[in-house]
């Protein structure tokens, strides 16, 4: 099959890789539908993760069941699937209590590297969710968004608390952070304030339900936010990006007892101890359990409630992935799908 | 009237110092029953914390009404009275959400300085919970233990949802961990484990319902944990001692999606951001808002159904403060009360 590799930071290649085998009687095979490039594929890309060896790329994926094995009873040969970028068993203690991305048998679907034709799927039942019945093309790119962007912005939303009642800030303008704003939206939030100095991402916030754009960042951006809440910062405040600027830009907007939801993979973030102590903030986040949401996003998105599939402002044919790389780093776009 | 001071690191004297007076018609003034000295106290005895002049210390207090403001009306002359280490409107939006600590008005009663006979309380009628009634002398203790160490203790059992069916791991045998173990036994918990190394420090902690001691610390001591809870880590974790090495421990103890209460006075920690990602958890702490639990509080203690103030195992009188800062300091007392 062909398959996107990244062999050094800035050079990806599509390339011929073995089609991936079932290795245990848990296991699927899955054809992909569609795949596409995260933010978190930037880190190795712009050098800030290490490639040692040329590394298969992708962790998100959706398509059509193509092989299973013996143990397999929850998903059957045709069905159309949506995945994890975490594999779980989801029966020990740690998925029962919502927590799937980090069970005890959690596989990293980046391993497998989904920018690709086919994809193998560890512990198939515990992690893969299917479709009610084959969805409509146009609906291949929401069901998509929902295997890590959307559902890790929900779980942002989450963490935060975001609610009914709440004034919800939004530290990071990219696909997560975009569809944390469309969550803390349909979890009901009050106000959702998106702090983005883009015109087309302070756009496309408005539309998943934005109230306020905020334009400054750092502590000029948390200020604004005390501005916009009677002085006393947010209820709760998602961030989606990951660098030591946004955590304390995330804290410092943040309301004594309110919520800080962290969804970006933390880089060289060390978090003051005292600063945060005196915060009387609540912080919660990690790599997002989709596991948890992924039932109720197929069906949002198959009822035509949510579009997460809007922030893919790029199309692209798999074979031309290191395009789709440079337009992402290059803020030319938000996410891009790569068609196979 | 009489007052301890600190000089220096190390020199703490009761030397007179001027009578409190209302400064401000929200005011009141106590005189003191009983005052006592804190573990944060020893921050500076030890040189943790700076003393640049001398400085009255003391931030624990209950007594009787002196005398009140104009503009105070829910305490009047001749009640006894509880009150927390920051003072609290407890009509502000941060109040009124239960986090008086972190009040937009709040002031640190360590400025007043209550090793002392008499105190100054602003915003009495935010500030101080009046007890059913004139206490018994034998209650004192217990009331006393609720102005700080109890309601601390039981702020980092609720921040880490100690409650049915919860194993909960407790990092710190001062009187705070000690209190956090009675609370954590009070909130339902099923399984409460007491780090401590110290036979009388296990002792009182078995007293206050620990199912569990465990003598190893650091990473050694999370391993334990992880022993104990299946491989899992324990659903609630309390820190109350403020290093990096107990945070670490307490992190490292608590599961995936299992909850950090930390109520130590943070003091040198940097959390490392990409662990505290990847482990899941949540983390909730601060200043104790222990205007919150009083009234609750002060009901269960008396009612006789808590007994806090088993932690003093030291009374001394006001004059002999500095003896009370020494046995605290060399571990030779867990909490000292100074009878005014």
């Amino acid at each position: 099959m062909r398959g996107a590799v990244m062999h050094a930071p800035g050079y990806v290649e599509v390339v011929d890789r073995p089609d991936p085998k079932l290795l245990a009687p848990t296991d699927a095979i899955v054809r992909l539908s569609a795949t596409c490039i995260c933010g978190s594929d930037l880190w190795p890309w712009r050098g800030a993760d290490q490639v040692r060896d040329p590394t298969p790329m992708g962790h998100e994926y959706v398509g059509t069941i193509e092989q299973v094995g013996d143990e397999v009873t929850t998903i059957k040969v045709g069905d159309f699937v949506v995945g994890s970028f975490f594999t779980s068993d989801n029966t020990c203690e740690i998925c029962r209590a919502g927590y799937q991305s980090r069970c005890t048998n959690a596989y990293p679907m980046g391993n497998e590297g989904t920018q690709a034709e086919y994809a193998r799927v560890p512990m198939a039942d515990g992690t893969l969710v299917a479709t009610p019945g084959q969805p409509d093309a146009d609906l291949v790119p929401s069901l998509l968004a929902a295997s890590d962007v959307l559902g890790t912005g929900w779980f942002g939303a989450v963490a935060a608390e975001a609610g009914p009642g709440k004034t919800v800030a939004v530290v990071g303008d990219g696909a997560v952070g975009l569809l944390a704003v469309l969550a803390a939206r349909q979890l009901g939030a009050e106000r959702v304030i998106a702090m983005s100095r883009h015109e087309p991402r302070q756009k496309l916030a408005l539309e998943f339900g934005a109230t306020d754009i905020v334009a400054e960042r750092g502590d000029e951006g948390a200020a604004r936010i005390k501005d916009l809440t009677g002085g006393y910062g947010a209820h709760s405040v998602i961030e989606a990006v990951g660098t030591q600027e946004s955590m304390m830009q995330a804290v410092r907007s943040t309301r004594p007892g309110g919520h800080v939801g962290y969804v970006g993979v933390s880089h060289g973030v060390e978090l003051p101890g005292k600063e945060l102590f005196f915060s009387g903030v609540h912080l919660h986040g990690g790599p997002a359990p989709v596991r948890r949401f992924l039932p109720e996003l197929i069906q949002q998105i198959c009822e035509h409630k949510i579009y997460p599939g809007k922030v893919f402002d790029l199309e692209l044919p798999l074979e031309r992935a290191a395009e789709g790389y440079r337009a992402m780093d290059e803020r030319r776009a938000i996410k891009v799908l790569l068609r196979t």
